[in-house]
């Protein structure tokens, strides 16, 4: 199935906008567990509270060579019908960008990445165009404090002035033909968000940045969901990973998870 | 020794602004031959040819869980007067570049790294700050045709107009108080290199682009030389990887690569 098509699925059947972002980190672990352990508990506690689940390449890499297969075994351990984004915010030249996408989709198995988009079409074209069935979450808004730096620049495009960021999400509505693109919009910055929903109605939303950093789950809903009232993934990895970090970790973090799912639920308007 | 004091070094020692990318390709290799054995054979014929080495990560994820393994293996093969730049465009937020940073400068041991700007400075602080004595080159102008696609667009920037690249330039110059912060810069775009090249007189290159991808060495070293006459570094892969497909390859890599050394040194007015 493809992704959005799976994403669809399952935000219906847990009834959940809920991503959890499986970031472990060994020096946050209840005493005992390892990486691979903790992941599957976690898997094992929310897999019917959320629509999906959210690996970040960055803690599984600083492991080491082992890192990569234990995220192999985590993402193979996920139910078939979550789907699983791996957060690897890559982009490169084009032969580069092939092997990148052949690791992430064919090693990896993960059913959708996310991309960073200044390297331009060509870093971002294998990814969209030879995996159609696939997800592809381009960076445009991100929820750190830097992301000022250069996503709110003013550019100049077809004569208007727009911030980087818009100029990003209008390439990625036009690339957009296999209408497997989705794009990055922090809920740390909801009047932007705004702006993004009110000019490209239907483009998914991977929104990270609510619980340790800030973001509010009201504004996000007001601000980001599409006219169909979905359109919006919201990820938790933090707040529900290390809600205890004792024995009871897992049920915590189910706790937690299915909190965020009925907080985010109260501001759906169409339930 | 820091890095940019140890490529400095090598630079000197070997006469050469000469980088070889490490970027196996199994459909390319010779018959029989290994990843590793492959990138040992390389490393040896070309070690003093050669003022650094680039493998780019994306080549090793694309073999799954010993593709890690094999790359530290040749990073920790590479002789040590040689720095290693990974070439791996990372750039995430705070805590997730930390663990990017871990992996390559602590697990694979590297002595650079290639970094994405999009997401401001708070996703290349970790690197620069928490490791003065490594290198850290900042995707500035690369040498790919969609480049332009972000890269070109105009921005507004202390009510000056100018190209996006040359808004992260003079960020990467205002980062840089450890002196540890270098620029990717493609040879592809002469004219721009010569632009940042006037704004930024000492600033490290590393500029891929040449052979396959259609660079210029003679505009290179015309538009990118700092004015004490270094500064640049030039990547190949391809045209010193694949110079013969059989085995004789290592020979043939050895000479491809003595002839682009002095090819550059033909064009460098100091020598």
């Amino acid at each position: 199935m493809e992704f959005f098509a799976q994403l669809d699925a399952a935000i219906q059947k847990n009834n959940s906008l809920l991503c959890v972002g499986l970031d472990p980190d060994p020096a946050l672990l209840p005493h005992g567990i390892d990486l691979l352990a903790f992941n599957k508990a976690i898997v094992d506690a929310t897999a019917d509270i959320v629509c999906a689940f959210k690996p970040n390449l960055a803690f599984y890499e600083a492991e080491g060579q082992q890192g990569w297969n234990i995220l192999k075994q985590t993402i193979n351990y996920i139910p078939k019908g979550i789907p699983v984004i791996a957060d690897a915010k890559r982009g490169d030249i084009g032969n580069t960008s092939k092997a990148y996408a052949k690791a992430i989709f064919e090693d990896l198995k993960a059913g959708a990445v996310t991309v960073s988009p200044y390297l331009g079409f060509d870093s971002v074209e294998l990814f969209v165009n030879n995996y159609p069935e696939k997800g592809i979450f381009i960076l445009c808004r991100t929820s750190n404090q830097g992301a000022s730096d250069f996503q709110s620049l003013p550019v100049r495009m077809n004569n208007a002035e727009i911030p980087l960021y818009q100029a990003v999400a209008r390439r990625a509505e036009q690339w957009n033909t296999h209408k497997n693109i989705g794009i990055v919009v922090g809920a740390t910055y909801p009047e932007d968000m705004l702006a993004l929903r009110q000019a490209h109605p239907e483009l998914p939303f991977l929104v990270p940045g609510v619980g340790a950093q800030g973001g509010s789950i009201k504004l996000t809903l007001e601000t980001g969901l599409s006219a169909s009232g979905s359109g919006i993934v919201i990820n938790s990895s933090r707040q529900i990973l290390y809600a205890s970090r004792g024995a009871d970790f897992a049920r915590a973090a189910a706790k937690s998870a299915e909190a965020l799912r009925q907080e985010i639920n109260l501001h759906r308007p169409d339930l």
